[in-house]
């Protein structure tokens, strides 16, 4: 789950406090809506994240970290730390992949 | 690199002292001869292991983390943790994929 390919920096995007789609996708520029729609719905069918429908007009969409999403918190960190210090900058930015 | 089927548990596997393709394939019993030697070859190709052949008769093959390899030591370990509580007993044994 955590494997797939810009996971973990979809994720970083939510631990960082981004809940929006737009929010997300925005933040990571090389990534398609289509795979970042499939990658949200998977973390909601495994329990890391929670869809949330809020009743404005039109509806607002929020995406929110469960405990069990939050708790990769410590595994996204250090993957980051690890990417920063052995990944090339112009390499491979999701070092999970 | 991390986030291919069984890489974290190959990874734990090394990172716990493992060397012999047959250690590393006995300690993980699901995984097949041919997918574990893919993933040894992709690791040596990220500079994450190297491969040493020791002048025995026949020669040994030792897998070897580098530098590289070894800083993914605190990665692997939240992973697993996070695993531990998160992931079903009898579910999902690999959390990366």
């Amino acid at each position: 789950m955590i494997g797939r390919r810009w996971a973990g920096v979809i994720l970083r995007e939510l631990l960082r406090g981004a809940t929006r789609f737009r929010q997300i996708s925005d933040a990571i520029p090389d990534i398609t809506d289509k795979l970042l729609s499939e990658r949200l719905k998977r973390f909601e069918s495994e329990g890391v994240v929670e869809r949330v429908v809020l009743p404005t007009t039109p509806v607002t969409i929020e995406y929110r970290l469960t405990d069990k999403g939050r708790a990769l918190e410590a595994a996204v960190r250090e993957l980051s730390v690890w990417a920063e210090t052995w990944l090339p900058v112009d390499g491979e930015t999701d070092p999970v992949r």
